[in-house]
């Protein structure tokens, strides 16, 4: 078994990747722009740019959501994404906000607990209850109530907190059934990347 | 039991709701749009502009997916957000778009019988299909495999027409559980539209 | 997409329906006096008379558990019926009991919003506690504890309160499936039923 | 622990179980009736007797679906009962039907098997095509299709057995619930029967 | 149908089953022993002598934790084992414990109670709260908190009590599909077994 | 964040764990033995030391299936325990084995891949059809049938080997709960084991 050519082999998406000279050039801009920082470009821009007019909704939602202050830590907020991705079995967003998580985070073992089981991961209380909710909204919204609010501000979330944790938890139902449809491929860069002690946070 | 009074008295969100003259420009316009069209505005967008970064994001996704041409109609788009919204409990959804669905089908019946089980519904074998692979995306995007790709295109469906099928159910996945989560109420309008002989598509 | 002639050549039941002058005539006098009172026979009442003996034991069940006096209004137990029905995805149930329901409650919204998800029905919380064990009794009947009870005595309904709302559910765990199985279409009219202004409760 | 004492302080339901001389006739006579040719009062005779009227309806139902000659032996719709009773946790089902069928099968060990995992038990492939059909119809009617009807004919059922197998599994779907609700007791005579050698059918 | 027959026919294992004189001498005198002592040899031993290694390893676990002294009683062991199996539907585990549970607890009714619905047997809120720790263990162990450790020292469970509940149930989430994988028939004893006054515990 | 200190400060194991010098020769002898070819003591060794005699059975059984020659190589006997062990969200068993599965397969990928979700695994279509086995096993044991084994055999696999696929996902069906049930840590060690270039097979 010989992992490299094999991954070679395989494709990174279901459908057509577009090369980088036929992109809009917004598109085009925002793709280098993550090359230069990243040193590679993260295949879920390749692989959504098969549809500009999604692309740019899909991360502009995201960077919303992703990039934004507030009372959620960045690490905070992979947290999420990490393990509603692991609940949603989306390989992908599981290995990719993974390696964001442990960069954030600056904690090379945080990214494998959550995405596992966050009941057995080392985190505070307070990031416990944001993940029980996080998986609620994930898992079954339906049943949200009250009571949830009540649990989360108990532990000092305000409601925009709150909104944030829901948003992020839902955005990312949509993610990962898109990386799930088009069996979506990380780059074999993000499987080692913040494990290894010298790494800077982005 | 004296609904109009009741429902008067229930929020259309549990987060507040900005008033119009307080929204961004782009925010207001597309309100207003939408207002002189419908003869009222629908409770989505005015609680989804609590976060008008969050709204410009999820209106662009959404037209993109629901308002472009392609191998499917658009009611046969409203068809998926209906039997997935279904799925996921999401009341303001099933009853927001089954009124857009009666309408664009020009069918007072279809989006109840979607709405509840799209294996009793009076469809075609082709939306049949349609929907099955849409709730595959809904409740186990994990277990999709190329033999779904195989009996969506034996009943005609391009590759682009099934990512159209995917990326819809992917987007209502993160739509129903922000409509969960927010508690949104749908106008008391939607329940009636389409049902009546002399309406019109829109 | 034409409804009305499809739904024509859409058949009651997967099953014969017997023609009225064939019939017993204990039935066919039920069936007449529904006519005489709605208007219409309700597509039930001829799917079921394919088996006369189950018929008779299936209506006199329906009719000691919903036309009886006692704690809960007939308006409630139709809510019972719609909820549950929703959960079992019975078409049938849900369509035409919907119907009774918004006419027995007065309220054109009330069904949609019971079907879909009665956590955000805009309904009471004497009657978010009656719904919550219905949906107990239909989808997890093996762990009702004493605790059930408790919580339902504290919302003021007596013992025999408890038994309609558990044998109100439990019969339409018959029912919805029976529906199910033949594939009984809803007739036409009772999509409308209820939903205008004018209409008075039978 | 001597169980004797403790289920002889065990109730028989959560309800008050009426005496014999306060029900109605036709109740007393039914009663009477089984007591006679069983030697003992099952005890759903008595828990379901606190409401003459369901009472009514429920035998009726039971019989109409039990008694009745047709493609299917009284051992095999017994065999639907105790499968789909297990699937529901139903104790008194199991153990009252378990009785049942021990002695119409006059097979002392086919109830345990059926109750346990109806495929590993030791029944004819028509039977475990039967038995599979009900579990649908138990636990998941929304996705009956053609095909389970196609099935079935392949194992020489005709329409009219495949009506028997689906109503006694959504009958039972009413009584597990019952049972279940009003934590009805099965009578310890029911333990024993059909084990022993010499045991005749009813 | 006419059951000694059939299940003659009917294997003990999908896999071959070594004659005792091909066995290694510890495993064919640990079988002898408990021929000895039981009056058969139990299929389980049969079964997994096929592979003599494992066996050995199998049942120095098994008696590890069900043939010692401690807080939890003999026939306490053999509940977790019969509730446990039946959530698995593992019809051998079921019938073969369900033996030696009537005949440890001295109760002929206890194991049916428990293997079909543990919340209506006849036990103790102790052993109701030893078989719902044992139930999280066998389904849900992913969700174990320190709430559940509090629950059963509440009740009087030592830690060291709890890893017996913990260990037994674990320990059975391995039996269980063992048995089902190699559909592992239980001995026509076992169905009879504690049922009738006169028999002594072992 | 700092998640060396937090580390140090999180236990092993809800249990008391021995010290090495307590412990009985045998297993003293074996820890130092692992400690010696790995260079750290796996926690496992320390948790269940806890209980001598089921540390004893319990590494029986392991060796008995992870160590033996056959149809299977031991980097596949690895990723049936690390993609079962993920289903069943045991975050011990994935950590450490999943670093066995990088080294022994030679592939810093393939962990989190199969890990996450075996279908969108870099992996070949025979070990895609030992994997869906395995989940069988580990999570519906009830279900598994003729087809199961006809579908194994199609890709070459014997029936011993289709033992050792089930015996591995029973086993570890037993190991993720008594992990779970435990709290147990991975060391530290196992999350960046294999996936560097240079690191050799054990």
């Amino acid at each position: 078994m010989s992992a490299p050519q094999q991954t070679q082999r395989q494709a990174i998406s279901r459908y057509p990747v577009p090369a980088l000279e036929d992109l809009p050039e917004d598109i085009r801009s925002r793709i280098l722009a993550v090359q230069e920082k990243s040193g590679f470009v993260p295949n879920v821009f390749l692989a959504l740019a098969h549809r500009p007019e999604e692309f740019r909704a899909f991360f502009a939602y995201h960077d919303a959501l992703m990039e934004k202050e507030g009372g959620l830590t960045k690490a905070e907020r992979e947290m999420i994404v990490v393990a509603t991705s692991g609940a949603n079995n989306c390989h992908y967003c599981v290995v990719a906000h993974g390696a964001i998580l442990r960069i954030r985070a600056k904690n090379p073992l945080i990214a494998d607990q959550v995405a596992v089981n966050h009941r057995r991961a080392n985190i505070t209380p307070r990031q416990h209850a944001m993940l029980d909710f996080a998986m609620k909204v994930a898992l079954e919204a339906r049943n949200i109530a009250d009571e949830d609010f009540d649990a989360l501000r108990a532990h000092g979330f305000s409601d925009e907190d709150i909104w944030d944790i829901a948003a992020i938890a839902a955005f990312f139902a949509l993610s990962n059934r898109m990386a799930n449809f088009t069996s979506m491929r990380p780059n074999d860069e993000f499987y080692l990347l913040g494990r290894l002690p010298r790494e800077k946070a982005t």
